[in-house]
């Protein structure tokens, strides 16, 4: 008599750091599981890339000292940090005028600079009365998610440098246009990252630390302890819940298990086939949670000349395309390295664009930061998320107006045996990789004491 | 020697009105195609319906003097119209306050009248200024595009009752709240609509007229016309572009062709598979045009009792579930019969609920309106689009802020041999019946240029 295949206990659906955490937390608990991936390669958002003989993170990167979950993963799989570079001056380039200053902000004018503080501390109150988890039950939650993070600054930031300063950090964090964004969503995230400050700062920031030979070390090595479990280049095509189990179809099989955890970001998950429609409100998640856009460039000088000139490497700007830029250079190395983004509207028309005419671009928008000798690069590399299709953005989906009150509740409700994980479903760190550990360990917990 | 099965000139995905209508046109040309349709019926958001041995349109039912296109087509496929009954007086429900009123606007202070008269003036002056088909070129299209409706009420909206009017027309109209859209699409939405007041209007207006026998006939003859070509329940899972031609494959097989129509809404058409990621732009459109939600409602009667009392069936309200209401009785019909929507947030909500508890709540708001009469209906039926897998939402797809002036170019632009239609890529009536069809001529137009 054939043996019947065994039916596992679980199916993750996706080996970024959320589906990988949900697996070694399934492994630990002693449950049978697949962890499918459709990539060749495990890390979701975190991914390595080669430039000028060194591997660097072509993906997620940074780790901030509140990121707790990421710091104790990455010690526990034996990966080291070291300081992001951030001495001398930065540069900030308002309207094609060059700026330097040192610190965390921008030398503004001191109207500007008084006026952000006022708005820090507006959002930090604001911030502190969001529900934990459910920012949709605020007082103001209607009122705040009615309009775009635009009319907000529109209406209650009036000097020109302040609103400039806030429509930069809108696109280097989300990688959408402040219009895209609903406020309350803005006020979500900010307050999941303790704020304006640690969000975009370096010293004492989300930006204060690197990973050394890169971030994507990290899950590399949890998939080590997985390994016999995840099968690579198995696109899921289909999902059939029934009573006694779930079933998905794949590239590479079909399987059966008791419960299934999505851990890959909304807008992906709602392309995947169900035998049974999901509920109006998950469905209507999944159709209003764009992704943000942004081509992540790696350039390589001989020498990092910056440092000697003074400067920090970092550089921002409110209208050039390649508008973030940070000091790569290993530890070690030789070589200097400059890492940076292209991000949000310009992100999507670049894409359309030729590496060599993005390359032009990109070393122009350098050379106006840091001079001539910025004009001669040894090694450019880059990595369009917004291309990927198992990402077709980055750094996260992002949520327009209405969208929180309306569809936030289905965010991580189970619909019958599937569980949500992704960064998207964190509350703390959405958006980071710190966010895709919590929700991998949130979910595989929801999913083990469903079984037992 | 095997012969080889001909390469087809086109692909239609989608035999709603759209895909049937770039069907006939492709047809009129002499060119060979299948047109592939997920259900088991024809008609897209056009649908037939039974209650109380009528057949009704659980679908689009409309028809207005400016819809050329949508007539032409019913005068062709011999489907007659008549008036949509709306003699006497209306409801309007504000805070469960009862107003009646006669013609389109219902009873405001003078101040709000005022006040809306203004508003619409504006609305007509600025939706001259949006450019034909490219509303993302208009002079203001940024500043307009960054803000949702909301936003642009609470501003410029001072008195209460024209705020609330201006939101019911938004759930009525585009069956998503107020601040689920760009300012800039409603505006282009408006225009498109011949203004605000044809657009909501019965006599002279979107609903002053209704088809004999249901709209549903439309697209069921438009299919006569093509019979031999529809393949029905081939849901198309997988699009490769190749050199020689495109390569779809469903669950009625694997076709090939020149060229191919999608023409499925945005949302849906970015659940296919295709073998080369779509571009950044067109793939960031897709991820950013949520369906309305909607419920469709038909209760009846034994007699049209609302009439009998001087009212033409007709009832809105601000907070009520069940908050469009018409007379729907047949022409020479002896039972009455009224249609309505549970729309937005509401349908979000209540599409969980049982069909008995929905029922009990739309009875409760008729009761609400019309009076004890309305307790006793001989039958209910419903049909729910948000929940519908092959719509996922009605009326048509919308936008957030920023989707126009970052991804409107998507709309129509081909994608290699894919070429886009549906009523959500329309110039005119976009998001009607009457769009559909313009579409489906614009892209059947397209494809017969690109093969002769």
């Amino acid at each position: 008599m054939a043996k019947e295949p065994k039916k596992l206990d679980a199916i993750i659906v996706g080996a970024g750091l959320a589906g990988l955490k949900a697996a070694r937390e399934l492994k630990a608990a002693g449950k049978s599981f697949k962890l499918l991936e459709a990539r060749d390669r495990v890390g979701g958002r975190s991914k390595p890339g080669e430039i000028a003989g060194q591997t660097v993170d072509f993906g997620g990167q940074w780790v901030g000292p509140q990121q707790k979950l990421l710091l104790a993963e990455a010690q526990e799989m034996g990966v080291e940090t070291y300081a992001q570079y951030a001495e001398g001056h930065s540069i900030v380039d308002i309207d094609g005028s060059l700026k330097r200053y040192k610190g965390e902000i921008p030398k503004l004018s001191m109207f500007s600079l008084l006026e952000l503080a006022l708005v820090e501390k507006r959002w930090t109150k604001e911030c502190a009365a969001l529900p934990e988890g459910a920012p949709w039950l605020a007082a103001r939650a209607a009122e705040w998610d009615a309009q775009t993070l635009e009319s907000w600054i529109l209406r209650y930031v009036k000097t020109k440098h302040a609103r400039t300063f806030a429509r930069v950090v809108s696109r280097a964090v989300f990688c959408v246009e402040p219009s895209q964004l609903s406020y309350l969503y803005f006020l979500e995230y900010l307050k999941q990252g303790h704020g304006l400050e640690c969000l975009t700062g370096v010293v004492g920031g989300a930006q204060q630390d690197k990973f050394v030979g890169g971030a994507w070390q990290i899950p590399s090595r949890m998939a080590n302890r997985v390994e016999g479990d995840i099968i690579l280049e198995a696109p899921v095509h289909y999902i059939v819940q029934g009573e006694a189990g779930v079933t998905v179809v794949c590239e590479k099989g079909t399987f059966e298990a008791e419960r299934l955890i999505m851990a890959v970001p909304p807008a992906l998950a709602g392309r995947i086939t169900y035998n049974q429609p999901l509920p109006v409100k998950r469905d209507g998640l999944m159709q209003r949670m764009p992704m943000g856009s942004v081509i992540k460039i790696h350039v390589v000088y001989e020498t990092p000349f910056w440092r000697e000139a003074g400067l920090s490497g970092m550089a921002t700007s409110n209208n050039r395309a390649f508008n973030v830029v940070f000091d790569q250079t290993a530890p070690g190395s030789d070589i200097g390295m400059l890492v940076g983004f292209i991000d949000s509207l310009h992100a999507v028309e670049l894409s359309g664009y030729s590496e060599d005419q993005r390359c032009a671009g990109v070393i122009a928008d350098l050379v106006h930061y840091f001079g001539p000798e910025a004009a001669n690069p040894i090694a450019y590399a880059e990595n369009d998320w917004t291309a990927d299709e198992w990402s077709r953005g980055c750094y996260a989906g992002t949520m327009a107006p209405g969208t929180l009150t309306g569809y936030g509740e289905a965010l991580r409700a189970p619909v019958g045996r599937i569980y949500w994980a992704g960064t998207e479903t964190a509350t703390e760190w959405m958006g980071y990789l710190d966010g895709a550990l919590q929700s991998g360990i949130r979910a595989a917990k929801e999913v083990i004491e469903a079984i037992n």
